[in-house]
C-alpha cells in the first residue's frame, strides 16, 4: 500500500510553474495554496521574482529545503526535468497537473515519468489532472477557480474523479447541496496512483466515511475488486462508471486513455465486492449524503406521511417497487394519531394528513411514528404550496430530525418558496429528495445490502 | 364529444362560496378570478354583502343572468342543493371545488351529484379538485394561492391532473423550470369530465400542442387507449401514473377512489397507443418542453460538443443506451473544425473542446455542426466551471437557437453561477438537462418514436 499521507497532510509545498499571468493554471493554483496554513509554500518559476507578496525560486534545487509534495504546473517536457530534481532533492509526492502524455499518445514521456518513478521511489499522481483538493486541512492543490464556484463545506465524504472538469462540476454542485466533502483527488492519467491506491488511502483515512468515485477504467479489475471488498468492510464506496457501452469507451480512449473492460462486468464486480454502482450524478450524491448522515443505516421499513394525496401515491410505488416493506404502525400509535387529526385524514401508509394540514398536525404525526417499533424510518412528503403548512415546520424539523434515532427522509416538490425552505433543511444534514423516482433509487441500494 | 368551450372561455362565472375569510378556499378563488376579464363575476355568499367591491348575491337565483360556469366551493351536503339551482338556471358547465363525496366513501352523495348531472346535462369537473386555470384567457378557477406560488408563463402545453396538490406543485415547479402552461385542470374525483373528456377537449384546443397528464386510475380502458390513439395523431400525450403497484393501488383508493387496473397494461396501452409513459416528473417535464419547442422532432442521430471529457463520456455512454446513433460528421465538417481548435481538441463525437475551449471555440464548432447534414441535433455540454468559457456564450448560444432549424440542447453540472446562466438559457424556450441519465431517458423516448 502507498503511503500517501504527506502528500495529503504535507509539512512543505513547491509549487513549480507558479505564475502572476491572470487566468493561468499557475497563478490558480499560487492562489489556491495561499490559504494552507500547515505547511510552508515555495513557489518555483526562472522568469518572476516575487508572486503575492512571497519570493519565487528559479528552481526546486535553490530551495534548500526538505519537500514533502511537489507540484508541477509546467509543460510535460519540462515537468519531466523537474520529477527529475524533486526526486533528487529527496520529495517522495509529486502532483503533476501537466497534460500531453499518453492521453495525446505521448507514450514515450510517459515512460520517462515512469522510469523516474521507479528509480526515486516517488507517489506520483496525475499527469493531465486537476489537482487535488483537502478540505480538512484547507490544502487546495487544484487550478480550479474560486471566482466561478465556491468550495464544498468540509464533511466526511471524500470524491476520487478520473475526470478533472467533471470533478470541479461536481464539487460546485456538491456546495449548492450541500453535500461535504473531506477530500476530493483528481488522478487524471494515473499512471502511479490509480485509483485502488487512492480507494486504499482513504480507508485508512479517518475523516473519510463515504468515497464517492468517478471512473472511466481501471488497469487491475482483480485488484479494484478485492479493493472495494476491503473497504466496504467499514465503509460506503459509491462508484460512477464513464464509458459503459462501446462509443463511450471510446470517447475514454481521448480523454484519459484508460483501460475499461465490460460495463456489465463492472457493475456486478462492484456490487458483488459490497460497493454501489450507480448511473447518475444525482443518484450519486443522494446515496453519499444518506450515508454520509446515516452512517450504519439499517432500514427495514418506511412510513410516509404527507400533505397530498397524489405525492404519497407517486412515492409509494416507489417504495414498492424499491422492495423495501412499507412499515404498519401499532393500533396504539394509529390511536393516538387519530386523536389528533381531522376525521379526513387517512391513517394508513401513507398516512395522508391532507392539504390543510399544519405543522402541529404534521410534528405530532411524525413524533407518534418515530416512538413506534414497527417504524424504522420515516418519509416526509411536503407540498409547501397547501394553504395549512408554514414556514414554522422547518425549525420543528430540524429539531425532530437532530433527537431522532431512526433515518427521516423529506421530500417535496415546487419553485422558489420550496427551494428556500428546502436549503435550510439541507443546510442541516438533512437528506431531501426532488423527486419520487429518485427517492426509490435511493431506498432500493440501501435495502438491498 | 362533451363541449366543454364554455366551462374554460365562459362569459360569465358564479362562484358560490365566495369568502371574506382570510385563508380560506372561497376567498382564495375570488380573488384570482379577479384577473378575469373576458366575461362577469357573480360572488355568491348568502352572509356576506360585498368582497373585493364587488356585491355579493345570496343565491345565484338572484343573479338573474345567464351563467357560463358555476364554481362551487361549499360543503358536500349544501354543494347538491346548489348543483340543482344551477341547473334551474341554465348553467351547463358547473366546476366542484367541494370535497366529501365517493372518496370518503359518501357514494348516495355522489349518486345524487350524478342524477342532477343527467337531469340537466351537465358538465361537472370534480368534486374533490382544486379547479382549473386557463392561462390563454387569465381564468384562474383554483385555490392556489398566490402568495405561496407564481404562475408558470403561458405556452403550449396543458397539463390534467387527478390530484389537485400534485398538480399545484407541478405548477409551481413549471414556474421555476420555465414550462409554458396553458390550461391546467385538477379532476378530483371525475364522477362525470374524466381524463378522457378532457384529454378530448384539449384536443380540439388550438392552443395546446402538449398534454401532459397525472392519473390514478381509468373507469374505461379501452377509451382511454382510443382516445391517446386518436390524439396522438396532431398532438404529443405524457403520462405519469399513480397506483403502480398494489400499494399504491391502495394508497390511490384513499385519495381519489380511481379503478387502478394493472400498471403494465396500462403503461403498454399508453405507448401503444402512441403517447408517452414517463416514470417521473423530471422525465415528464424534460419529455414536455422538448416537444413543446420542437413540435415535429425528428431526431435520427445527435452531435456532442464539450469543454469536458469526463462529461463527453456519460452523455455518449447515455445516448448509446437509448439507442439513438451519434452523427458522424463529414469529412469537410472535420476540416473547417480542425482550422479552428487548437491541436489537443479532439474532432470525434464527443467534439471535446478541451477544458480552455472559449466562447469562440464552442460557436465555431457548433454553427460548422449545425451546417452538417450528417447531423440532425446537437446536445452542448457546458461546465461553466472551467477557465475558458465566460458569460458571453449565453447570448450567443440564444442567437444560434432562434436561427438553428435542428434541435439543440444543452446539459451542465454546477451550482449557484451555473445555474443564474441555465437560467437565461431556459427563459429563452432552450431545453436545458441537469444530468446525462435525465437526457438519456428524454432521447429514448424521442428516439422511439
Amino acid at each position: 500500500m502507498k503511503n500517501l499521507e504527506k502528500m495529503f497532510y504535507p509539512k512543505s509545498i513547491a509549487l513549480i510553474g507558479a505564475s502572476d499571468k491572470e487566468g493561468s493554471v499557475g497563478k490558480t493554483i499560487s492562489e489556491n495554496l495561499l490559504d494552507y496554513k500547515d505547511g510552508e509554500i515555495y513557489f518555483v518559476n526562472p522568469r518572476i521574482t516575487k508572486l503575492f507578496n512571497k519570493p519565487v525560486y528559479k528552481s526546486v534545487l535553490e530551495i534548500k529545503k526538505p519537500i514533502d509534495l511537489g507540484i508541477i504546473a509546467v509543460p510535460a517536457e519540462t515537468a519531466i526535468e523537474i520529477t527529475k530534481q524533486l526526486g533528487e532533492i529527496g520529495c517522495k509526492n509529486i502532483l503533476i497537473i501537466s497534460a500531453g502524455f499518453n492521453e495525446i499518445g505521448k507514450i514515450e514521456l510517459t515512460n520517462k515519468l515512469l522510469e523516474l518513478q521507479k528509480k526515486y521511489n516517488l507517489n506520483i499522481i496525475g499527469p493531465n489532472c486537476l489537482g487535488f483538493l483537502n478540505l480538512q486541512n484547507k490544502l487546495d492543490a487544484t487550478f480550479n477557480s474560486r471566482k466561478k464556484l465556491n468550495l464544498p463545506k468540509q464533511g466526511n465524504i471524500s470524491f476520487i474523479s478520473q475526470s478533472g472538469a467533471l470533478g470541479i462540476a461536481i464539487l460546485d454542485l456538491a456546495n449548492y447541496d450541500n453535500l461535504k466533502i473531506n477530500k476530493f483527488i483528481s488522478y487524471g492519467n494515473a499512471i502511479d496512483t490509480n485509483e485502488c491506491d487512492l480507494i486504499e488511502y482513504l480507508y485508512t483515512d479517518k475523516d473519510t466515511d463515504v468515497i464517492m468515485c468517478y471512473i472511466e477504467g481501471t488497469s487491475n479489475g482483480k485488484r479494484f475488486y478485492q479493493t472495494i471488498k476491503e473497504v466496504s468492510k467499514t465503509k460506503k464506496i459509491i462508484v460512477l462508471k464513464g464509458g459503459l457501452g462501446k462509443k463511450g469507451g471510446g470517447a475514454v480512449k481521448s480523454h484519459t486513455a484508460a483501460m475499461i473492460g465490460s460495463s456489465e462486468t463492472f457493475k456486478v464486480a462492484v456490487e458483488q465486492a459490497g460497493g454501489y454502482f450507480v448511473e447518475s450524478i444525482e443518484e450519486m450524491f443522494n446515496l453519499a449524503k444518506t450515508f454520509s448522515i446515516y452512517k450504519n443505516i439499517n432500514l427495514k421499513n418506511i412510513q410516509i406521511i404527507t400533505n397530498g394525496g397524489g405525492f404519497g401515491v407517486l412515492v409509494t410505488d416507489q417504495i414498492e417497487q424499491s422492495g423495501m416493506p412499507l412499515a404498519k404502525i401499532k393500533k396504539q400509535t394509529y390511536e393516538k394519531i387519530k386523536k389528533n387529526v381531522p376525521e379526513y385524514a387517512v391513517i394508513k401508509n401513507p398516512i395522508d394528513l391532507t392539504g390543510d394540514a399544519t405543522t402541529q398536525r404534521f410534528i405530532t404525526t411524525i413524533n407518534y411514528c418515530l416512538e413506534d417499533t414497527n417504524v424504522s424510518g420515516i418519509i416526509i412528503l411536503f407540498l409547501f404550496q397547501l394553504p395549512g403548512i408554514t414556514q414554522d415546520i422547518i425549525p420543528e424539523i430540524i429539531n425532530i430530525k437532530k433527537q431522532a434515532k431512526k433515518p427521516i427522509f423529506i421530500m417535496t416538490i415546487g419553485g422558489n418558496i420550496t427551494r428556500e425552505w428546502i436549503n435550510k433543511l439541507k443546510d442541516q444534514d438533512i437528506v431531501c429528495f426532488k423527486d419520487p423516482s429518485d427517492f426509490g433509487k435511493t431506498i432500493k441500494k440501501i435495502y438491498k445490502k
